[in-house]
C-alpha cells in the first residue's frame, strides 16, 4: 500500500467565498504514484469546507445566498449562545455543516475518477486567515 | 490490496426519484473478492446525490416536500443566478447538496456493514436522462 | 495492509444531544496499530449522525434550535407521510441527513490528522434506546 499525506494552504481576502482546489488535489495524486485508490480531501478547520459541484459563478453565487437565508450571520449572543465565548461566527459552523467537511474521491489509473463537471472546492465561511486542507491519499 | 471499480447507470423517467441501490453495491463488492475493506459509492453528476436512509415510501415523499421548502425550484434567472447560463436546474445542485455525493461503507466478511435499516440510495433531482453512479471498492 | 473493526453502544437518556466520541476512535485507531491509513467513523441508525465540529456548548444548543427550525418535530401522519406508519420519527430523519451520516479521517503516524478544533461527535435525534457507531480502520 502507497501513501501520501499533503496540506494545502488557504487564505481567502474576504470572509467568504470558494476556490477550485481540483489541480492541487490530482497533482497530489501525481506525486504519490497512486494508480488506483482512495483519496481523501477535508478542511482541518470547523469554519470551512470541501465540496464537490460546478465550476459556475452563477451557481456559487447562488450558494452564497442560499446559505445566508438558511444560517444567517447574527453576532447577537441571543441569536446564537456560540457567540457568547466572544466569536461572532456561529453562522459559519452551520454553513460549512450544510455543504460538508470532505470528500472522499475514487483514483483510477492515477487520475480523479470523476463525471463531466465534478470539480473540488474549498469553501470559507470565516476567512481573512490562513487555513489548512488535508489531503490523504491510499492505494498502489 | 485488491480493487474494483463499477459504474451504475441511472435512469429515471420524471425529473426526481429515488431507487435503492443496495443490493448493486453488495453485487459489486462480492464480485470484488474483498472480505474486509472500504466501499466508496458517489454520484459522478452534480444535480443527484448518493446517500443512505429507509426504504419507506412516506419518508421519501417527506424528504421530496422538504428539499422543495429547503431548495425551492425556479425557473428565473433573477431567482438563481446559475439560471442565467440557459440551464432551470439551480435548485438541483441545492438539493443534491442537502442530501449529500457520497457515502463510503465498510465491508466485513464481504458484506456492506450495515445497521438494521440503513440502505444506500440514488437521488435524482433533475432527471429524464442517464446519468452514472461510481462504486470503488478497496481492501483485502 | 491493516484492518479493524469496532463498535461503540451508544445510549442517550433523551431523545436528542451530542457526544464527544474522539477519543474513543483514537483508541480504536491506537489498537489496531495502523499507522497511516483512513478511519471511517459512522452511525449504523439512520435517524443519528457522526460529524466533526467543535466541542462548544453554546454551538452544541445552535445546532438544536437550527435543526428544530429546518426539520420541525411534528408527529402529525399528515405533516410527514413516514408517520403513517406508526412512527413520530420523521423530522429526525431529515435532521440526520443535514449533519451526516459519517465522517472519514486520515491517519497520520498513528494519530487522528486533525485541524486544531476538530472533534468527532455523535448526535442523537431519536434517543432513549442502544444504537451503535461503527468504527473501520484501514491502513499499514
Amino acid at each position: 500500500m502507497k501513501s501520501r499525506t499533503e496540506h494545502l494552504a488557504m487564505h481567502l481576502p474576504g470572509t467568504t467565498g470558494f476556490v477550485n482546489i481540483t489541480s492541487q488535489v490530482q497533482d497530489a495524486v501525481t506525486a504519490s504514484g497512486v494508480r488506483k485508490g482512495l483519496v481523501l480531501v477535508n478542511s482541518m478547520h470547523i469554519t470551512s469546507s470541501v465540496f464537490i459541484n460546478d465550476d459556475e459563478r452563477g451557481l456559487h453565487h447562488d450558494f452564497g445566498v442560499w446559505l445566508e437565508k438558511l444560517a444567517p450571520f447574527n453576532p447577537d449572543p441571543n441569536a446564537y449562545h456560540h457567540n457568547r465565548t466572544g466569536e461572532d461566527n456561529a453562522d459559519a459552523h452551520l454553513k460549512r455543516t450544510i455543504m460538508g467537511r470532505e470528500v472522499v474521491v475514487a483514483i483510477t489509473n492515477g487520475r480523479l475518477d470523476f463525471g463531466p463537471w465534478e470539480q473540488i472546492f474549498y469553501g470559507e465561511f470565516d476567512g481573512k486567515r490562513t487555513k489548512r486542507v488535508l489531503v490523504k491519499i491510499i492505494g498502489e
